[in-house]
């Protein structure tokens, strides 16, 4: 066993001396195999992108008094050390997801494994979870795929836990713990909506769309693309991408702020998962601010957010000679005509967001053959970029629709956050701490559920949510006749 | 060889008398057999749907003077006999045509194959053909699949001609038939557009939409699914699907009728396969009456065409119900409610139309689990039937660009043709008639092209259009300075 490993760390060094400066990578790693040999649990994060600063923080702030090793795998070295900041009780293992040998290695040295990979890598993990009797924790959706390694997950003994972030996850906890208050005194759930944002703070808002980029920008792209579903008094909707930017819905929240909501994928699965057959209303969606989705309806009524072709050579195209390929010709500027095809006035707020983000200008594309939603990905990715000192927000409302004894009320619930700085988002500690916070419960034997799971258990969102309230994830909380 | 053949005969009596009432297979069978030897040339026909009547019939029409069989294979029976009424030089066969001993047997007993199968089957037909040496003409786009073949093809001596329909296949014959005129008279060609319509006469024009279903219902309801791509003024546009049946361009055609053009699938291939390298603007389109674009925008944007999700048991719906499912819920009719969410007033001939199609009604869906462009496919496919008595209506036109001797001009050709009833329709004839020509040119030697091909050269569309003449194929042509 420790010739094993010895051979394993030999291999770690030279890996990290290839593709990292850092000379503490030596003492790092012999620090490590001591508190690896000697830690009572070792936990193994795959992924260290933007998400995942709060989730590594929070588990290093408990290594120490918890016994606990963590360990950090990505493809960039630099972007894990920039998470752990070379603390004792963590390492850093520089991975390519890939190869299976060092895959495999890594989870089975450890307890219990928290992906943040992008979806289509959990499956890969999940196996070697479920081979090498490892617990499984992630913040995205639980796929089709992984429902189906239920049974399996069960037999062993083991917990894969999906959903356990934001959005899905804060939303799933917060909800279910209402609806729960609300069956106490026997009211009787008439509707659900809930609705959450990434955005940026106020404090940092500097441009007329009144968004930065604080999550997956390509997922932000691609957003709504398919058919959204939900139900309302009583009828399944279907509302199509070119008119779901159109069919926003308007909140006032108060001192949260104002926004519009569009629907969110498909949200009739939950009334199941919720508990909540014979509902009349569920629809769960997307807050922006106000104004935001009018302007992203034009994108997506131009073709812009296409992802199915490529555009031939763009690198010999400005931005605006990009834009003409999308408008119909004839007389005037590109921006009278954009304008027209709109159905707009060229003085509009919408092309003057279009405007803002460089959509006319005379820059040049710089990048190879690319479908017209990866060119408008990096044209967000540089105007909707999150400077080191701007602060993001996070906001989740819900709105519960009740009657309890021949009377009908209504329950809203909003909760927001707003970021401390650029690396430690409101958007990285909404998705991290929930994850932090199960593996400790895992870890301290605090769960006894087993298979493929989402929070939706009383049993993990009771105590989740109460760490959560410490670190800020508070409701604030009004229930009026309607 | 004539014991197989008679064993086979065998086979096809049982086959004839299990799936069809008709005792006369008997004798017809016999006299074919005895036809089948002694004939000199062989056609085989696969496929007897909506677009074989005339193409048939031409064979038929031929196969005395010209000493040829013509065997027609297709799944039913009834709808063989329907169009080779039991000529002598004809043989029906009921086939699967994926029962590849038979389709292959059959494939081997002829001497050219004509296929009017579905698209995706070509390359099952195609495989067959080139391993047993027999020659392949259809009306179908030539898949990259399809192309791949080429040297094997050529190698061969065969000839796989795709396209060889109305629209592709007359488009291109005409057009490079002109095109190659103003080429010998030094002009230089600036621009190209080229329009197609299946539609229905104007005698038998009794309905808002003024159109009726005169070829493929499915290929109605997905047309332009996609984006569009065609060259204008030097500048490669793209058109989204949302935004296709919007911006359409208008043409009066005279003696030939009003319509609305819009932009088909992508017209860029055809700059090369046309030789016009450095055009300005190159167009290909769909022909519909004036007014069909509007309306049929109205059931893209709210989501009817879709065909990428099931609506779950939509046989406990109203049509109206359905419809209900893809407008914003809110107060008033839905009928009022469908027209604010296009932004369409109540009265409006577009809800006008919706409503003539049933779309407010409350007939029941008879349908299990479908997606939406399934279910208005049903819808359509009542309300705009071809009744017997109905005439169809095919136009095409062409305009050409061209400089000459520092002059502009432009040249418009249009062709149009009226169907003689339900069955030899004129898209009937426009797609047959064209197969049948080049089936005949072949079987005379008369073209010596191999490998696969589109009919853009002079050897093919020469002789072709000069028979599709005495059809009545032929075009109004003016040229006037621009």
């Amino acid at each position: 066993m420790d010739v094993f490993l010895l051979i394993d760390l030999q291999k770690y060094k030279l890996k990290c001396k290839k593709e990292s400066n850092i000379d503490a990578t030596f003492p790092l790693l012999n620090l490590y195999f001591c508190a690896l040999i000697l830690s009572m649990q070792k936990v193994l994060v795959l992924g260290a992108g933007r998400s995942s600063s709060a989730l590594i923080r929070y588990l290093l702030e408990k290594s120490t008094s918890l016994d606990w090793t963590i360990t950090v795998a990505d493809q960039s070295y630099d972007a894990i050390i920039l998470k752990t900041k070379n603390h004792p009780r963590s390492l850093a293992v520089s991975l390519n997801i890939y190869d299976e040998y060092e895959r495999r290695q890594l989870i089975e040295q450890n307890d219990i494994i928290v992906s943040l990979m992008p979806p289509q890598l959990h499956e890969l993990v999940a196996i070697d979870c479920l081979e090498l009797k490892k617990s499984l924790v992630t913040a995205s959706y639980v796929s089709p795929a992984m429902k189906k390694l239920n049974d399996d997950v069960k037999n062993s003994g083991l917990l894969f836990l999906f959903e356990m972030g934001l959005d899905p996850g804060i939303d799933h906890m917060s909800a279910m713990y209402m609806l729960q208050r609300i069956a106490q005194v026997e009211g009787k759930i008439q509707s659900f909506k809930s609705y959450t944002g990434g955005l940026v703070a106020t404090e940092s808002d500097n441009n007329p769309w009144h968004y930065k980029i604080t999550w997956n920008p390509r997922n932000v792209v691609l957003a709504g693309q398919g058919v959204a579903q939900f139900l309302e008094n009583g009828i399944v909707k279907y509302t199509p991408y070119q008119r779901l930017f159109l069919e926003t819905e308007k909140f006032n929240l108060n001192d949260h702020g104002k926004y519009e909501g569009y629907a969110n994928r498909d949200s009739l699965p939950y009334i199941e998962l919720y508990g909540l057959e014979g509902i009349q209303t569920m629809k769960r969606g997307t807050f922006r601010r106000p104004g935001f989705c009018k302007a992203w309806n034009a994108l997506v009524q131009l073709g812009l957010t296409d992802d199915s072709y490529k555009i031939q050579n763009p690198e010999k195209l400005t931005i605006s000679q990009w834009l003409e390929m999308f408008v119909p010709s004839g007389k005037g500027s590109l921006k009278k005509r954009t304008a027209e095809t709109l159905g707009l006035k060229k003085e509009s707020s919408v092309i003057e967001k279009m405007e803002w983000m460089g959509l006319f200008s005379d820059k040049k594309i710089e990048m190879a053959n690319s479908t017209p939603a990866q060119i408008l990905q990096s044209l967000m990715e540089a105007s909707w970029k999150m400077e080191d000192h701007d602060k993001d927000l996070v906001i989740m409302h819900h709105e519960i629709g009740y009657e309890q004894r021949g009377e009908k009320f209504i329950h809203n619930a909003t909760f927001s956050m707003i970021g401390e700085d650029s690396t430690y988002t409101a958007m990285a500690k909404t998705v991290g701490l929930p994850l932090g916070i199960v593996v400790k419960l895992i870890l301290q034997n605090k769960i006894s559920l087993t298979g493929v799971q989402i929070p939706t258990m009383p049993e993990i969102y009771e105590a989740a949510l109460e760490e959560l309230k410490t670190y800020g994830v508070s409701f604030d909380e009004e229930t009026k006749r309607n």
